[in-house]
């Protein structure tokens, strides 16, 4: 098994926390390791072959610096210079793979998700390989707790072929909150992870009939078959990216091809994408107030709130549901529903100029 | 006329920007001066024969930092070991003064008021200053603008006596809402500002009728005749202040005395007592936001806040009437309606040990 972790996001939702040289993903949102570190630390009891890392051109040093702390000669960074949606990255990452092996399974992780059952989501990776290992393009869908509205959705059809896996009917984007309750009520419906489990040489033969232009250029790479030389590709890689567009795997490939399977997977999941995901993810205290960091906090008539102080003491008095992140040189304050909103504020930073802020 | 300026408050209602080393009087609440840079400022154009601010002893080194700037002569510390209220710090100041000129007019201001005309307020001085010399106590009352509850009044009688003074009838506390309006209604009601003046033999007259033990304390104290040899007092002044009880000049003097009257005053005047006061001081901005030094504030349907950001880049998303104050070691978020309770938040830091952030 090849374990590919898509780690080039930019992560906005969470400014002033997450900036472009440090985003969610190579953050410690919930104190100690950053997301990243625990994703690799995830897999690595399954002993894969390689672990594949792949990144952005601003994020690369501090990436290698968080990985070196692995030790490992089987992971290796793969550097992105330029952000290009999923589907690049994992053609590339499927290419260098299928140098070293093509008939091998490759796994993609988002590096930045939340996984509360590490076990069942190893044994959900393994059922997921041996799907994968019948020529199925395998996408783990998440079955649902509640009619959320933040996740797209995967409908399934009615079991056949591989064993643990159903059909997929078709991707449905972020529904409105009663559409999203129907889905929860069907039964066959799952959240788009955004993980996958394919074999190499498959998913390169679906990008060449659904996305023609990127396998052209995939296939022009001239990848090393020692991966330790990786980085001798940085200017291939360069002008590869420069010719080919942004495009998701989903809409590119797993919307469209043939052979398309979800695996129902249930092990405590978030993308935790944005700080109103955290409740999800860290548990509640006295009032429903959550404190992220070590910070101390005066709680008066406060309740509900998410406030990580870095490490200052914080005095919250007669406030509900708010948001309060503080760091050396910015501060937000905004209620729990409006923490998409948040993104417009990291624009707003952009417009003005302040761009040192992202 | 002398100028007796108190400054030994330890403001916990602004916390975090003030500190017992650092209360309200030596910040810079609105940028620039302090507050006691400012107090001094206003009164020099008078040409007081002295200033002597009476301070405490974890101030008085920052104290004297401040007035070093004026680089004026007339200008003394006195430093309190205690905090006994303002009888003993006035009595001290008028033992001080009356050894260097007995029948001299002494004028009395608290060091964390705003005064928006300072014309007007010197104006006011010099008929206090008049009326002073008729040997009346005078204090200064504050033509009400509204009827605000957080502050004592005054009612005052027919007019009768020395021109501009009005015979105080009672001292009154703080009101509640109906009370005040009935206040502001009658017309004879004025704010007690904590502004007297007097001649210095006569309240030191007052002290030795209405508080004996004050004065007996008083009378023994050797004041040097060159006020720059003060210091030389600091073993007496520690002696007296174990001894004596802590005491308001207004209940240990003023509500009992003959003779005190009150000048009808109107220069814009604020206490300042708490951070929701600061929108009487400083005009609001668009959606009635209000930002208190020069932090960059990124503002999304945010109304009626008032924010200091020591600098740093402050984003609130959907909030309204929220407090916000930034420091390097502590973060304050309350609603302005809630200012009182900040006091409590000092409370639960004491409670907790956490006595480097008082």
């Amino acid at each position: 098994m090849n374990i590919v972790i898509l780690a080039g996001g930019s992560g906005t939702r969470f400014w002033p926390l997450s900036r472009n040289k440090t985003p969610k993903q190579l953050m410690s949102v919930f104190g100690g390791k950053s997301m990243l570190q625990r994703t690799v630390e995830r897999v690595l009891p399954l002993n894969p072959e390689r672990i594949i890392v792949v990144t952005n051109a601003l994020q690369a040093e501090e990436t290698g610096r968080q990985l070196a702390s692995f030790g490992s000669d089987a992971i290796f960074v793969v550097e992105e210079p330029l952000a290009r949606n999923t589907a690049p990255a994992i053609g590339l990452a499927a290419a260098i793979i299928e140098r070293q092996d093509p008939t091998s399974i490759m796994v993609v992780l988002p590096a930045d998700h939340f996984i509360r059952d590490e076990e069942e989501f190893r044994a959900a990776l393994l059922r997921a390989e041996a799907a994968a290992a019948d020529w199925n393009l395998v996408t783990l869908g998440i079955v649902p707790t509640g009619p959320e509205t933040g996740y797209g959705y995967i409908e399934a059809g009615m079991s056949q072929g591989s064993p643990g896996v159903l059909p997929v009917k078709r991707f449905v984007e972020k529904p409105p909150r009663q559409k999203a309750m129907e889905f929860v009520a069907g039964g066959n419906f799952f959240w788009n992870s955004g993980m996958f489990a394919w074999r190499t040489d498959v998913i390169l033969d679906r990008i060449r009939t659904h996305m023609p232009d990127l396998w052209v250029g995939l296939s022009l790479l001239d990848v090393p078959t020692n991966l330790g030389h990786l980085h001798a590709m940085k200017a291939q890689v360069t002008n590869f990216y420069s010719r080919i567009e942004a495009q998701s795997i989903d809409y590119g490939v797993m919307e469209k091809a043939e052979g398309v399977v979800v695996l129902p997977s249930s092990f405590g999941w978030s993308d935790v994408g944005s700080w109103s995901a955290v409740p999800e993810v860290m548990e509640a205290g006295l009032d429903g107030n959550i404190v992220m960091d070590e910070s101390p906090v005066v709680w008066l008539d406060s309740t509900g709130c998410l406030v990580r102080g870095g490490n200052k003491v914080v005095a919250l008095v007669g406030v509900q549901d708010l948001i309060v992140v503080d760091t050396v040189d910015a501060l937000l304050i905004c209620p729990r529903d409006r923490a998409q909103d948040v993104k417009k504020v990291t624009e707003e930073l952009k417009e003005r100029g302040l761009t040192d802020l992202l």
